[in-house]
């Protein structure tokens, strides 16, 4: 490490005094993940607040072979944004923060172009400010960062009607791994001019270079809501009911979400909210439309009728709605206050989902008496998040158990051909299961890109590639 | 040549007797491009009617180094599935016609999975018969197959509301230049593992390897339609008619025909049709819904009459509508009868497409009074084809001016910030405009893709890359 105070000259030269983080303390947060699992250890923060920064920050990395963890809102779940131990010590983290300006709203294209830092929340605002919709939603959206919902390709409650990050994206600004400027950003609605080089990018949770700006598609905004909760005996009815609701609503319908009777006590607990009505499974479901609708929330009613949903409440009031919404919103927290749990971030087939349950917690139950499960997620899109904890056992023992119960779990997401990462992504947490995902020539495929970009490998080591 | 005889008998060896033509005479209509500019020579056509006897096929190439040119429908506007002379005599051409089956309905996850060889209308049917719609829909939908169309990232008439090719592709099945399978057919709405290999695929133009099957998107079947013709003054209240139209109805607003009254002319003359009605320009919209919305034929009404577009015809029933679309869809058959045009599949920022349409015909009129100009396409995502033909010039003569035309009218494009290549690809006629579009950086960016999956440059040579 004799290098470290050269480095420190050098960037010092390069960067203004408010881009660069050296004090151990100041750090510190950008070292650890939000979940507490991953602990980095670098030698500088820097925080650009310009393109030219990022440039010539990468450009030395480059020709020093100093490794990178470019970073967004760090709120990844899978430790995707801490330095791994393979580079521990020995690299910076690029914080994406201060990049963070909107470059343009253009409304006759139906886009805005924002930089990588900006947080999804204020892209939101930016696009109501401009009379148009943003639609990508998530429990993290105060805090995560742009550029990292692209680099994870991020999911969200949206998507069974917008799509994932991906569907969202216009047109990408990168600095590559060795310091070079790649411009896609365009307003373009047809281009088919060679490959198409951002999609590499999106997902790929900054190992192939930096995402410094992103021109994102913007929608109309929402006129009319109707919000429903419905209790459910099981999952298979949950799944018929999403067949009826796209059957009569079809991409009215936006929102689909499952909570069992479990998580709803959890967060109704922790909201001091009295629940919705008692069901051993609950279904929060949404339909919109852009234009003023009144006849939506009947017609909501007469097929949750006709279909025999007797246990329905629809939302009379905003206010209702955002109760409810406030319920699904705060699982998250409310289990944390259970202690640690073992996370699962899967995506099956909507036709195996029901299977799927069924099975696994069979399967635990058999081998862990005393686990309990937090059940909740995205069933419009088969997205589940599935959560472990373990009764009588201190919150930090859980992880003993983490090797044994994601083997048991995962086995069973893979019998139905779903994924172990739906919309989290990698990070770390998860490269051991790349091989039962992706076929070896996919892998050696993905070998090949890394190479291909990122010569030196130096981009979040560590992270997305087994 | 002296191996060609050795080659075809250990393709003879490998594949059944419909699966190899090497008749000259068969072979002509696979090596001559539907616009018949483009002729290429092979020694051998393959049509394989299953994966395996493509992977034998690219295999065999792979280890002998014989150039290969994939071809779905052969109905590229550039040349695209046409050999380039640079390989001429030297490959085989793999035509993917008898690769043609649907492999399956998914209808919990709204996907139909199919080979390449299937043609764009059967798989528009085979939604319909599932009860589900697949949204692509194009001139050359008769003819044209799904693996070209996911080669080429084709557009077409529904782009506005479903996004092009792009956006409808769950997954892919691809024969790598190097006879490597990678299966990545799924039905899953989120998964984020690794970097998205398939979005490359997605209009390469057969550079990268052959798709041999596919995992589509399909939606719920459209219940009510709303076809509209109005006539406008100038291209300016075109513009504002979208904006107006996606203020109002949004999402419903699933195409945006621009027509010029010359355009309309060649086609209601071809047909024997009367014209809707007269105006410089004519906007050929529709709002379509997928529930049954009695009420949105007397909203659009109301919003055209509100909004001041006086001359509008709005469809009364399923006939009229078909000869509304009748008039739009038969322009390029129309115009084939005025002899050979020079053709432009450009696109533009929508709030410019004006400010082009007026300065181009200025410079064009300027260089050349004697051209006239047919100019339709799909205003909504501002894509337009620009053709350019030559009165009192023979038809055979008109190429001589290409060169200085495009010229011309890209030149035009460019300043607006446009594409030259919106729809239909680069192929063989438009590998010098790249660097005009990519960046140095992006082009070898490109070279660094083609050359790591493609190491011998066998697949397409002579397309795309300039």
């Amino acid at each position: 490490m004799a290098d470290t105070s050269v480095h420190i000259q050098a960037l010092k030269k390069m960067l203004a005094a408010n881009e660069l983080i050296v004090d151990e303390q100041d750090m510190a947060a950008f070292c650890l993940d939000q979940r507490r699992r991953y602990q980095g250890k670098v030698w500088a923060v820097v925080q650009p607040t310009s393109v030219a920064s990022v440039q010539a920050v990468v450009k030395y990395c480059f020709e020093h072979a100093i490794p990178i963890t470019p970073q967004g809102g760090n709120t990844s779940m899978c430790g995707g944004a801490t330095p791994s131990d393979a580079v521990a010590g020995l690299g910076i983290i690029v914080s994406l923060s201060k990049l963070n300006r909107v470059r343009g709203v253009n409304v006759a294209d139906n886009c805005i172009t924002v930089e990588a830092g900006r947080i999804l929340q204020q892209v939101q605002a930016d696009a109501a400010a401009a009379g148009r919709m943003f639609p990508l939603s998530l429990a993290s959206e105060g805090s995560c960062q742009i550029g990292g919902n692209i680099a994870c390709n991020a999911g969200g409650v949206n998507v069974v009607r917008y799509g994932p990050m991906r569907d969202l994206v216009m047109g990408l600004e990168v600095v590559l791994p060795n310091g070079d400027l790649v411009e896609q950003l365009t307003p373009l609605h047809k281009n088919t001019t060679g490959f198409d080089f951002k999609q590499l990018l999106i997902g790929s949770e900054g190992t192939l270079g930096i995402i410094t700006a992103a021109t994102l598609k913007l929608f109309a905004p929402v006129k009319t809501h109707v919000t429903a909760w419905v209790g459910v005996n099981n999952i298979e009815a949950a799944v018929l009911l999403l067949q009826t609701m796209q059957q009569h609503f079809a991409e009215r319908l936006s929102s689909f979400e499952l909570i069992s009777a479990f998580a709803l006590d959890l967060s109704s607990q922790l909201l001091q909210l009295q629940q919705p009505l008692q069901a051993p499974w609950h279904v929060l479901l949404e339909l919109t439309d852009s234009t003023d609708n009144s006849l939506l929330q009947e017609q909501l009613m007469q097929v949750l009728w006709d279909a025999e949903f007797a246990e329905a409440v629809v939302a009379e009031s905003e206010q209702q709605r955002e109760q409810l919404w406030s319920l699904r919103e705060h699982i998250s927290e409310a289990q944390r206050h259970l202690g640690a749990s073992i996370k699962h971030d899967i995506a099956m087939p909507i036709g195996q989902v029901a299977t799927f349950i069924h099975q696994c917690e069979q399967v635990l139950q058999a081998a862990y008496p005393q686990a309990t499960l937090v059940v909740f997620g995205h069933l419009g899109d088969g997205s589940l998040h599935y959560n472990v904890f373990m009764a009588d056992i201190l919150s930090n023992e859980v992880y003993q158990y983490e090797t044994d119960i994601n083997a048991l779990v995962y086995e069973q997401v893979f019998a139905v051909g779903g994924t172990v990462a739906a919309e989290h992504g990698i990070g770390q947490l998860k490269t051991q299961w790349m091989p039962y995902m992706r076929t070896a020539q996919e892998l050696a495929l993905m070998q090949t890109m890394k190479q291909s970009l990122d010569s030196k490998n130096l981009f979040n080591v560590g992270k997305v590639l087994p």
